[in-house]
């Protein structure tokens, strides 16, 4: 990963936020509340965790893929690309 | 939420270890690992957590939905369930 | 299926106007229309399918598994809804 | 689009194939066919589509994409596959 800081700790910031809420779902089941506001909040997870990786799919097409297209060697970087976009369409 | 036992260990055992795999998302991050590493751990989580929400869902369906249901209270229940289903597909 | 009749003509109306909207996607492709446009396209169609089963799976829902689940035979819907779920989280 | 012939007569050969199934879905519902069958051929239409998303996605990577990176112009192009990126996380 080559970001610039900025993105680094926004990416780390908002990862540490999921984490939190993401132990809040266990708690929840521990606790035994409402399924349906486990399942709430366990997609909450979900849709943060699609926010991250789209700032790390960004930041990677902007340095990655743009240098090593510069270079003359598409290939690697867009199969990888296509790679994370195919897994993306089967969750 | 009204699991039997083995459900309820069996979704915090899962829970547990999906906490884990975030944190080694952050982990890698913070390290500076290739974004398309780190993507795809992400992609892991996510899928880990669909899984969950399945056990969830069966579990909600086979207890509480079959209980309103029976006690002709089919409404809400519904409702809840589609709710779910529809943010499932945005996600 | 077991709808009422404004259910189910709604149902086929979505349906026809979603199939209007993939033959245009074929034909921006065939008219070598820019590759994001088509793909913004597509996405609609598979956005308006999305929308579609949520309509059929709360007519479901609200008819058949009521039905079983009232005859005490919850088993095999739950199964099949969750089938559903599943593969809907996969795509 | 700028695909070579084969990528795109492969890409409006399955396009028509999937119009053919999303009309046997309407031809499905009009016949009061069984909800989940619906569902589960309604499904099947859906990831047809995304796999052609992943085709017209590759192809636009390998044109598109890499001459506006060559010719120093990365900045619209990567907000395009982001958005497309994004849309696909949200179906």
């Amino acid at each position: 990963m080559k970001p610039n800081k900025s993105v680094k700790s926004s990416i780390v910031h908002r990862l540490k936020i999921t984490e939190g809420h993401l132990r809040k779902v266990r708690e929840m089941v521990e606790k035994d509340a409402y399924c349906i506001d486990v399942l709430h909040q366990s997609q909450a997870v979900e849709a943060a965790l699609k926010e991250i990786d789209s700032l790390v799919l960004n930041n990677h097409l902007n340095t990655c893929v743009v240098d090593a297209i510069k270079k003359g060697k598409p290939k690697e970087v867009i199969e990888e690309v296509m790679a994370v976009f195919r897994k993306s369409v089967k969750r």
